[in-house]
């Protein structure tokens, strides 16, 4: 050991001759892969540099890769291949997201075809005339951006919303029965936080949007499944399973679902409110492509059946109306909302007022309605793309009647997790159908190809090549 | 019971005409106060009428608080007085909402004189050249409307935030080590939920911020609390808790602490991350106005100074950078960071783009750094009129060197929450010291006045006022 080392050359900083000494012991072996190496103050008193001297020069090497951390343990010499991504330890939080992180991480892969976003691709949005609201909006109100929104959102929002929501769609509802939301995954966490309790039963459709999972997961809730058809649901199976297994609330996307794109008829949602009445179950319905329909407007939502004040309704403006800005909302019956209200605060304390003013003034002007009048024929165009490349092949689905996705089936002896592999190799992505059903109850067969993010070209390329493969398989 | 009443006027729309039948039956006794009324269902068997418009009638009647719900029970008619806010039933959730309400409702008050928001008066800031950054963010980024963010946040404001404070505060940072969150609230209940489990110990100062102390309860954890005086905290005692009632965390604010003002030393500081190390209890370190400081710079954070990563530290910008966007950030090595990133995807999965950019743009102009003096002078003489108006009176109070609040005492025999009572008579508002100490281990003579809100001559006249109520009282 010696200081010799240390000084080598006069022109490193200290961190840097730090760094030195390290790494010329690391290489000689001095100390070996997984091994501990000597802790900040030993180090620093050993060479005579102050403590945060040698923490900088960990905190770079740990950076560059070489070392490692241990909590509450220490620094240890990175093995030469990364650590295994499910090597996390057993912290729940960490594991749960990672289980997550899959629906995450599929739909972040870099792809030039990009079947794995369910998001609507920029080129369709009409980002200039936000612009311009915004624009006037900063003229009209100049201290907006000074100014904090209420935790149940902005009161002229609400209102607009609700008078919007009752005009056309039968809700009856007033602005104190509304909560704005950053996004639908906020609102569905904020009433997971409200509702359930450790222990709960939360019933929940298979397939299903994968985070919704762990959002009640998270909340301590025991999953019970059931099945989604192109039909529906199996109302008699949910009734036993609500006499049964007693769930606090039932999540569902009857509107266009994610993944699968099938809507319930309009008897199935004069049906389950009753049951939920029944049996003290609340509905959590999940609506996040309303808008997005392809033949007809969809059947109005459950919410507007609901009597007895049952369900809570998440209406999503944040997927296709204006997404940057990331505006949803919960409707509910007031007995409801100072629940919801009470984690929205320790939540975030209300969503930016900026993004609620600014959404109200797109969902005030015609402009709105022309756009998604629009956006649904560019929608359907790709989606009819997408079904042409599918008719060449031995794949079943059923044609969507609105939203943003095909739920495809492969021929047997096709794995689609072993199928993104092959697929990324091309650029190509999309989501293995195990993501929406870790139970594998629909098997390993199941894929969702999105056809909202990529254009008509990549569509019909992608497609090409994706299919190709599949036969290769 | 008769169809004809029910029917007395053909102009009337069906629901209203079911609304003048019960009003018309509450009135004459029929049902009294606090009595069921027929279910939704009855009633639309007995007056002929689609269930859907007994419904909208009982909405209505709930609105003008003619009837009230009850959960699961139905429609009750309302007592002539309105229902005590307590009378909530058990809800756990409810009455945590009630609890945090405190503080919200009393900020809330609307008031002439107010001394109870602790925010920057809005004419304090830059409104016009956030506007014009606004404008230019928009001409550079056309589709920023339309864009999603990650969950750990845009990583070109990562990059900056790391790479300023590395340079400007030596927190040797890497962008990996930064997560932006909506708001220190955000921040606070982001890091509960990653490291707090039910049963968990949880220290935190006395008095402090009482939203924190909401969303730590809210997981299940109990508070051990120690106190915070003018020369900072009592170390041994923290030691002692420490060892005897092992805390997975300690919540303090070090920097001109909410409520008191009060700053710890550097050696406090340094000696902190040493305990939190040895006794394996992280500390979570909340700065939200670091900038706002009268006489020097305040001491280094905590953070920079803990050479094991114990420390989550959050810095935000939201009280008096730009408070519209709600901007903050949890900062901790990169350990810590998965999990952390585990319940923000659950929480909103990421913070809107626009609001992270505009930050951005912001944050590195020179005019936010001129506008930070600037604050800073014009809330210190808002700080010492208000503290002209205390030379007169009989109150304590320590002189805060930075922050928005005066944190003051009164004479025995005042009640701070009576004087609240009377002083909202001449639209005053301040918030009684009993918010920020549940326990009450204060007293009941302390209270907070912020003097960043209201203007040098409100202060004048409102401290003025609120002097003689207080000596009257």
């Amino acid at each position: 050991m010696s200081r010799t080392v240390m000084m080598a050359d006069n022109s490193m900083k200290r961190y840097e001759q730090v760094i030195h000494y390290l790494m010329v012991r690391i290489e000689a072996g001095e100390w070996v892969e997984q091994e501990k190496l000597p802790s900040v103050r030993s180090l620093s008193e050993l060479l005579g540099v102050h403590r945060l001297t040698v923490f900088k020069a960990y905190q770079e090497l740990k950076q560059r890769g070489i070392v490692y951390v241990r909590d509450k343990s220490g620094y240890y010499v990175s093995p030469a291949k990364p650590l295994s991504d499910t090597d996390q330890g057993d912290d729940p939080s960490v594991s749960a997201w990672l289980h997550w992180d899959t629906l995450d991480r599929v739909q972040s892969l870099e792809a030039e075809y990009q079947f794995s976003k369910s998001l609507i691709d920029p080129a369709l949005l009409p980002n200039r005339y936000w612009g311009e609201l915004m624009r006037d909006l900063l003229d009209q109100y100049p201290r907006l951006l000074g100014t904090y929104s209420t935790i149940q959102g902005d009161l002229e929002l609400r209102t607009s919303l609700a008078s919007h929501l009752t005009a056309k769609e039968r809700f009856y509802l007033s602005s104190d029965e509304v909560l704005i939301t950053s996004g639908a995954q906020q609102a569905i966490d904020v009433i997971s936080r409200a509702l359930v309790k450790p222990g709960d039963r939360v019933l929940i459709e298979r397939p299903t949007y994968g985070p919704a999972m762990e959002i009640f997961r998270k909340q301590g809730a025991r999953l019970v499944f059931t099945d989604i058809h192109p039909e529906g649901y199996d109302l008699e199976q949910i009734e036993h399973l609500m006499k049964t297994e007693k769930p606090r609330l039932f999540y569902m996307t009857p509107t266009f679902q994610n993944p699968t794109g099938i809507s319930i008829s309009v008897e199935q949602r004069k049906q389950l409110p009753e049951l939920a009445e029944q049996y003290g179950c609340f509905l959590v319905e999940d609506d996040s492509t309303y808008d997005i329909y392809f033949k007809e407007k969809p059947p109005a939502p459950i919410f507007t059946y609901d009597t007895s004040g049952h369900t809570l309704y998440i209406r999503s403006y944040s997927k296709y109306v204006v997404p940057g800005l990331r505006i949803a909302a919960i409707m509910c019956r007031s007995h409801l909302m100072a629940g919801l209200q009470a984690i929205k605060a320790l939540t975030d304390n209300g969503s930016p007022l900026l993004n609620q003013k600014l959404f109200l003034r797109y969902f005030q002007s015609d402009r709105m309605h022309q756009h998604l009048s629009k956006l649904r024929t560019a929608l359907q165009l790709r989606m009819e793309v997408m079904e042409q490349c599918l008719l060449e092949t031995d794949w079943t689905w059923t044609r969507p009647e609105g939203g943003l996705n095909i739920w495809a089936d492969l021929p047997e002896g096709i794995d689609t997790g072993r199928l993104l592999h092959q697929s990324m190799e091309h650029s190509i992505a999309f989501v293995p159908g195990t993501v929406f059903d870790p139970s594998h109850a629909s098997g390993s067969r199941k894929l969702r190809l999105s056809f909202s993010y990529a254009r008509e070209q990549q569509i019909r390329e992608g497609m090409d090549r994706l299919i190709t493969l599949a036969a290769r398989s």
